[in-house]
């Protein structure tokens, strides 16, 4: 028999209430030898596009095994929950798009979550996170095969997030503010690879252009290499573009949400 | 042998400090093999009331173990240490009522924390949580018999909280407001067995009386069952009727913080 | 065989994103039997001192084990990157001082982090604690030598934190605030020990002075000795001088932060 599979929870439950343990409990009782890792409990309440962007940025870093995501604004209603079987691991989650990033492009398998047998008895109508998603995760980290919790469908009517925008023209690159982090840190949606084809160097600052502002901003390897105080733009550890200031919070400085639309230039001169 | 068992930590120390961390370190050089469930280090601090929900609404859901809880206002005064076996568990904690929901009408038995052989030496005045009960309890999960950790009493002199307020009357039941969640949704003390003695069906709207202030409040299954921004009432995943705002915040909408006192009405045409 | 050792983390990431979670799963993915307790990922940003002294006063209650300890804001720029083995555990992080009250007088081994093959491909240039700190404590909790991490050098090498301020005299010592803990508890850097070596007797009322202003408070054994409301100092669980208020918030009715020099005085009569 294959050992216990390792299980990830996701979810904006927060950590004020018990929410997260019952899930626990869930998984350790049907699946005791699971080990289970909490990626994050709070994202901010029924943020699916941020839920998936740490989801996506997460898991690569961890052990193959049953990925649970639950933001789930829709608890309860007619949206479907599902399984996602991908380059070696399983997503199990609601679909409205919160795994959508995740998913493989190729030799993915998804399955609706129908068979109640799975679930426990009785169902509440607004909390499948104990209720179906974390037992059938339990089942499954235990070794049940994944055709075993519903119909298999189509895995292109998976409900999808946009990607966030990005757009390389010559010379700049278009995108817009993926997350912020606890540190302020302002990541964009403006991977490394952008920033090779527009001909950024490090070393060389970039123009950052933010609605009718234009700044320029220091281009370094990390945060730490400008004085504190100072604005600077880093490949961060999910190789994307962020911007920080060194010992301060760039987020509060710029003003900057997530979503907002941002255009990178690669050098000074450049038309922008 | 019997296995390790699982043991369950429910605190208001918070995860600024290092607390918690103490307590999962003496429990892991006592217990090695034990799991430990996080049930919440938020609850506000000294609320024994709010600790007491939490710890009854889920430990349902957690494996059969050992169930820790330290919201203990009174630390190193003349209140007792106790760990009551009952219903397949066992309790541990101070007795100032944080366990008395938990404990079974029947068959349950209560001890003194007086075997100061199973605490850490030196003991602190205020950190019972690591010098007393994160040890007693790692012992219990590890297989120590509960008559070893003092000497047994009369479980009827456990303190107890008073249950929250429920008085069911002709088509309208009195109850209040037992706790408020991350997405300020209103839990209330009344049951889905409430609801359905004073007649009231799901579909029918009922009256929610606060104070001078009548609403006539959809009755749902779930909270998506209504317009983003509207309010709803529903049976949540603890079995009591909760009020919610679909993508919104109730408890601000409301102004109702805990222990604040709510009427339900079953129908419209009711006598409120 | 050496069975894996227990890895514990403490950082400063937070707990909204999935930085900690990429740390747990990559110690999952090397040491798979590792336990791993979560020190706190609350530490104040870059609040290297906070770090240093949760750290101190958490590690004597965990298994001995691989403790790591994240709060790095020259993260990327030339700081060390070490291990430092010593009274039986091993310490890994930046040379910052973060881990230095940790340290042993004698008998450490310091170690910089140079083997390459033991950090994940690619290295990021900003977090260190998922690419360099997780897998070479994950490798070491599973037995590796320290030895293989890197380069030696002498361990007087190694930054180190000024000691908090003490200094006993007649009748007073001065000292300085350590933390604020969750319920607004001041630790002060003043230790049981020199309060009696002052001639403090519980049950005796301090002299404290802050600034310009001197209160006169209970000395007890623990806050619940005085009514609700009541400032008290007492000895708390790290065997230091604590200033609470019974069920209130001593660091808001003080203003005392992080840092501030309090004078304590062992008698009213004492020369202040």
């Amino acid at each position: 028999m294959a050992p216990t599979k390792c299980v990830s929870l996701l979810t904006d439950y927060g950590l004020e209430d018990g929410f997260v343990a019952a899930c626990h409990g869930v998984i350790a009782r049907i699946a005791p030898a699971a080990r289970v890792i909490d990626i994050s409990h709070l994202v901010p309440p029924a943020d699916v596009r941020r839920g998936a962007a740490i989801l996506a940025q997460t898991v690569p870093y961890l052990p193959e095994g049953v990925h649970v995501a639950v933001v789930d604004p829709g608890v309860g209603t007619t949206r479907r929950a599902v399984a996602v079987a991908g380059g070696g691991r399983i997503f199990v989650g609601p679909d409205n798009g919160v795994l959508s990033w995740c998913v493989p492009d190729s030799d993915a398998r998804a399955f609706e979550l129908t068979n109640r047998t799975l679930w426990l008895e009785p169902l509440s109508a607004t909390f499948h996170g104990r209720d179906v998603f974390a037992p059938v995760a339990a089942h499954l980290a235990a070794g049940l095969d994944i055709a075993a919790v519903g119909e298999e469908f189509d895995v292109s009517d998976l409900v999808t997030l946009p990607r966030p925008t990005r757009r390389v023209q010559e010379g700049t690159v278009d995108g817009e503010v993926l997350t912020v982090d606890r540190f302020g840190n302002v990541q964009l949606s403006v991977t490394a690879d952008d920033l090779r084809r527009i001909g950024a160097v490090i070393g060389v600052p970039l123009g950052i252009v933010l609605g009718r502002r234009t700044l320029t901003v220091p281009y370094r390897e990390t945060f730490g290499a400008v004085p504190p105080g100072e604005l600077v733009a880093y490949v961060d550890s999910a190789g994307c573009l962020a911007l920080a200031v060194n010992s301060g919070n760039a987020a509060q400085r710029l003003g900057l949400p997530p979503g907002a639309h941002v255009r990178v230039a690669a050098a000074l001169a450049s038309t922008y």
